[in-house]
């Protein structure tokens, strides 16, 4: 158990403007009507237009200092926690700085990156920052653009997958509040490197070497029974170690908040884990997969919903590609 | 002042197998002879031609254990701390322990990113899951491969970079040891996030648009005199802050590890800090800019050259794009 005095101060959310239906993507993916929502459950997802990943990013992180009661002035640190970037050069976060309009703040800005689990373990590793008081108050930031790396003929996979960006102001716990994170962890089995990657685009496939017959390197490539098999796997263990170490049982959970990664996903954790309906974020419908954004979506749309309040023990989990299990213990 | 009881217990480097003269350079860039010397100072830089970052960060990384006398089995977790990535998913730390063959280890790998200040972000973040014990013994491997990227119709630019990779091994400070974290400072004025940059291969402009037209997009581009002149605008006060908030003035530092930008900025940093020459640790000259991991290289060789001894406050400082100013004082 490693408590953190940290508190979640505010929440944010931002959807890019073009709604996407699941009869629109029937379409879209060439398939007959009604497969999109029987295969994926995704009714709605949004893809940018004109969007940039900082300016959701910018959005978001806006609307969550407004949640929080506090201004830019009030951040000693701006992290984004994606797993795409807007550009190779320079990091995410600088483009977030800049399309907030605080390019002379000075507030250092930098990436942290597991894939889709950079939001937690963003807040796992900045949290002791704010505990030890190196920081008053930091922004976390997932903006995701995965619409435009999708391989429209892995029809499964591409109709998982949703746009969009979520922030989350973090902060010290004043005395006497309830707020705090009560353990965390993250293991990453490499085994799994290669099932879920995009190839090109780095500095193993340049974008220079991209042509009609290489395309499909830079594109998104799934091996979902393969991923699904490792996390089912690794799951179970992963997570009663955790419940161990705090101390914690699965009931003593008001809301479990998984990385919305599919439906399929969704139901291997509750049936693994023992998670009753009710304890589930489920934001798969109207959302889709927003890679790291979908956590702290998640998070957002809980406390949005009120479905919890300050002091109630939640769980954020999930998977990524590299292949990571990650977890965050928290007293809202 | 933000003291942390943590201690570098190993380091390794890595060096492409291709090596390339300033008079190779001179050829490539079609310049006369000595002109890549002259400009650069750069006299041998290294190329990788079958080797991938991840291979090269494995190398730094086992280099590193055996220096401090440690197997993969002592670490806790593996950070990569570079500017550039290997593919865009996943995140480069995964494809690392990978390559060290440590696939169903289970330790945490992420990514963390500042450019070309990536291992010093990282050092200074990570050092608070040290110290409060939440990780026994971290890796943090940077491994950049500039040369895929360079814009050899920017000759000046083009002439700066090397490849390679350097790796450290942090750890908690034993009781009575003398090594320890003084104090951490970063800052970021994205007002100059466009000065510095690669535009195309993020989720801005997709490799698929790479085109004989869009190329330029998709490599390397920086204007170097505006990025000059707002570092000298502001390193001063924020290597001052350091100092003060510190206790340390400037002769008290056994050595100066810059991030080795260019000899230009080099001389920067001397005449606006009043940096002895004996204090700095300059090897452009033999690695070229070898992006986030030339500090830690510049670490590297500072303890093979028994330049600093156990006890030695020294000083790690960098800018990079963003633009982000970082430094770290650090007791050896």
């Amino acid at each position: 158990m490693q408590q953190r005095n940290v508190s979640v101060l505010g929440t944010g959310k931002y959807l890019p403007k073009k709604r996407v239906t699941d009869s629109d993507m029937d379409v879209l993916l060439g398939v007959k009507k009604g497969w999109v929502l029987k295969k994926s459950d995704v009714s709605v997802r949004y893809f940018v237009e004109d969007e940039t990943a900082s300016e959701m990013g910018a959005r978001a992180a806006y609307e969550a200092l407004d949640a929080a009661g506090l201004t830019f002035a009030d951040i000693d640190c701006l992290v984004c926690t994606s797993g795409t970037m807007e550009q190779p050069i320079p990091c995410t976060a600088a483009l977030i700085q800049k399309a907030m309009g605080q390019e002379a703040s000075g507030v250092p800005a930098f990436d942290i990156n597991s894939t889709c689990l950079s939001f937690v373990a963003g807040l796992d590793v900045m949290s002791y920052m704010l505990d030890a008081g190196r920081y008053r108050r930091i922004l976390l930031i997932s903006t995701e653009i995965a619409s435009i790396g999708l391989n429209w003929s892995q029809k499964e996979s591409a109709a998982l997958f949703g746009d969009g960006a979520a922030a989350v102001v973090l902060g010290r716990t004043e005395p006497g509040g309830k707020s705090r994170i009560v353990h965390a962890a993250m293991q990453t089995f490499s085994e799994g490197a290669h099932l879920s990657e995009i190839r090109g685009g780095g500095t193993k496939r340049h974008a220079q070497n991209y042509s009609s017959v290489s395309m499909d390197h830079y594109l998104f490539d799934m091996n979902g029974s393969e991923i699904f098999r490792l996390a089912s796997r690794k799951l179970p263990d992963f997570v009663e170690q955790m419940l161990q170490a705090s101390g914690t049982h699965i009931e003593d959970f008001k809301l479990v908040i998984p990385h919305q990664g599919s439906a399929m996903a969704m139901r291997l954790i509750r049936k693994k884990l023992g998670i009753a309906e009710h304890q589930l974020m489920y934001i798969t419908p109207d959302h889709g997969n927003t890679i790291a954004a979908s956590i702290p979506m998640g998070l957002h749309e809980a406390i949005r919903l009120e479905k919890i309040e300050r002091g109630d023990r939640i769980l954020l989990l999930g998977t990524s590609a590299g292949v990571s299990l990650g977890g965050v213990i928290l007293d809202y």
